[in-house]
């Protein structure tokens, strides 16, 4: 652990940060099927709020996993799209998905 | 993404239940190296408090990762050891890890 750990563990630490934050790690997947318009992302995520969808997509921005573009108009309309970075998430997700599978069903009403 | 949502998201949610807890995934990781007492714990995850470090091992029992096992004595004493499932998280761990490094490095005094 204690080599294993030099090499990983701030990357764990980092990758974490961003991954701790409600709804990144499922923001970045549901990205993975390409760009999409914030009302899309409202869709896509379906009980996420548009508050708390515009500060993970700034986040993400800040982070370079994200990146807006501005789609000519008229009318201009913005979209989101992931980055090289961003799209790496994927093997992460498939990870931590498989391991979940081996955690049981949740309790209910937790 | 909607089939593959329908197939991991709600192991995905699960699993990040446990991980976006402070320490939980540096605890598993701590723990890969072999069963540990409570003062060993305490040492390989240099700064982590006592109380944080209880708690979080309750958390982990909780949710079928870490067995307590209580050795014969005189005196008698505590150890603390993964399950199958916990074993489970190297992978993720490694996964997290790798994703880390093309994230960058974090900005000082963040």
């Amino acid at each position: 652990m204690k080599r294993h750990c030099q090499e990983l563990c701030p990357h764990f630490q980092l990758a974490m940060e961003i991954l701790a934050k409600p709804w990144n790690g499922l923001l970045i997947a549901a990205l993975a099927d390409g760009p999409a318009r914030f009302s899309e992302l409202l869709e896509r995520l379906t009980t996420i709020g548009d508050r708390m969808l515009s500060e993970r997509l700034k986040d993400l921005q800040r982070a370079g996993l994200v990146q807006r573009h501005v789609l000519p108009g008229p009318p201009v309309r913005v979209a989101y799209e992931l980055t090289a970075a961003g799209h790496g998430f994927r093997e992460v997700y498939d990870a931590i998905g498989r391991w979940g599978q081996t955690l049981g069903v949740p309790p209910e009403g937790e």
